[in-house]
């Protein structure tokens, strides 16, 4: 199935993973080189956890499972299939935020530092609960077979929008955090006098909104869309007793050689309907 | 023209009036009670025009611009006139955004505090700069009459996206603003013994937060969109010579009693397409 806009697509995928990229990059050089390294010992190599794994679990793991139906090479993948890696990249992005959390506690403990007084706070540990409310409505709703295919649509708009909207979310909390963290952290030469520490994670403060920007641009185009599995689906519904054949020979037509063996599952999808 | 779902839209619309109402109340309890006050003087009481002025303008009025389209009672005016108001609004936003600019750079001149040295400000000021090109683009593309109608097609999707990307980000980038000046500004208490000035600026950001969530739910609901002068349009692609009389027919039935003079000029729109 070719996809319309395959080119555009392409540039933005690509920019997106490279921009995703050189985040990860920039928030390891952060702690790596301007702040103490990673330990988990209470003090501020543990804290040091928190921005590493929010930016690469809770931001880019979370990008990647929120556009993962849109990668035209995976439309021959089934359904369901994908339904797990986009769970399974969330629940990764969950344990990451939840760790990052623990991280921060920790350290706050340690060096004697309240908990939950900043708004970065009190809006992050909002977002990492709604986004756990999330995964357990989308694992209950979307892959639980049991679950009636009408309360699937119905909820359908509501999961997309929370999804996006918790997305944003995470990125403007992470924003607060850079801008907390570099005024209590920096000090002769302070934020105000823009050392290079300073303009490094501006830097990555930028990039991170270019990465959300390009997700949600990706998420949001409506040709971009996984297709409808309208082949196997017309041919379904075509024909009663011949259903196998034709199904084998939609399959291979769709499987087109190399992930055949991967995906053979799509073989499945003729009989029930995909959400 | 009933809309689908009216009585959630109402319950949405409400909520986000009486959100958005309240966040005013908020920043100016702030600046008035906790802060100095305000004034123009390059001291603190200007900078205080800078969130007071953001809140009202580059939020409220921004969220409101956004959705005046979706308001059902505004169907039967012509689309040219909610163009001009949506422009309008937009313009009123991006007005008091320079000026709470104007404020903090007379306030950071006088006190010796350099100027753009922060996240919140570069990405402030990329988002006014942008917010200007959308609306010179906008007014270009949409309001100027020589613009081909293909043209105005092909940059909907452009315009609708940059246009809520915009807006997220102004809230984002408020919500670090709002961690800045916190830490800067308390001291004795400070930020992190969360005192009433501390507690009351956070839950703004809340507040904000929430504002921003029910403006995007309102603005992407397919549902909720205005309609295409359907009506009008039938009538008018149906037949020549009796246009006048079928227009004023169908003008009479939109317009419904109260607005008729107000929406005069919806008889004007079967002559051209409205994007």
């Amino acid at each position: 199935m070719a996809m319309e806009g395959l080119w555009l697509f392409s540039v933005a995928l690509s920019a997106a993973g490279a921009i995703g990229f050189i985040c990860i990059i920039l928030v390891l050089r952060w702690v790596l080189y301007f702040r103490k390294g990673l330990a988990w010992d209470g003090g501020a190599a543990e804290f040091n956890w928190h921005p590493v794994l929010i930016v690469t679990g809770f931001i880019f793991l979370q990008g990647i499972a929120i556009i993962v139906y849109r990668l035209p090479w995976t439309w021959q993948c089934s359904k369901k299939m994908m339904k797990f890696i986009h769970a399974a990249l969330n629940l990764v992005a969950f344990i990451f935020a939840v760790i990052s959390m623990v991280a921060v506690f920790d350290f706050h403990n340690a060096a004697n530092i309240p908990n939950m007084y900043s708004l970065h706070s009190w809006l992050g540990l909002t977002a990492v609960i709604l986004y756990c409310l999330q995964l357990v409505l989308g694992v209950g709703i979307y892959l639980i077979p049991a679950t009636p295919v009408s309360w699937r649509a119905a909820f359908m708009p509501l999961h997309v929008y929370s999804g996006l909207l918790l997305f944003t979310s995470v990125i403007a909390v992470a924003l607060m955090g850079i801008t907390e963290k570099l005024i209590f952290a920096l000090d002769n030469p302070k934020y105000k006098d823009s050392p290079p520490e300073a303009i490094l994670v501006n830097a990555l403060g930028v990039l991170l909104v270019l990465f959300g920007a390009l997700i949600l641009w990706i998420a949001t185009r409506a040709s971009w869309k996984r297709p409808k599995d309208q082949i196997l689906h017309t041919l379904h519904s075509n024909g009663g007793g011949e259903d196998n054949i034709k199904v084998d020979s939609a399959s291979s037509q769709l499987s087109d050689g190399a992930d055949a063996e991967a995906c053979a599952d799509v073989r499945k999808r003729t009989t029930k309907f995909d959400d």
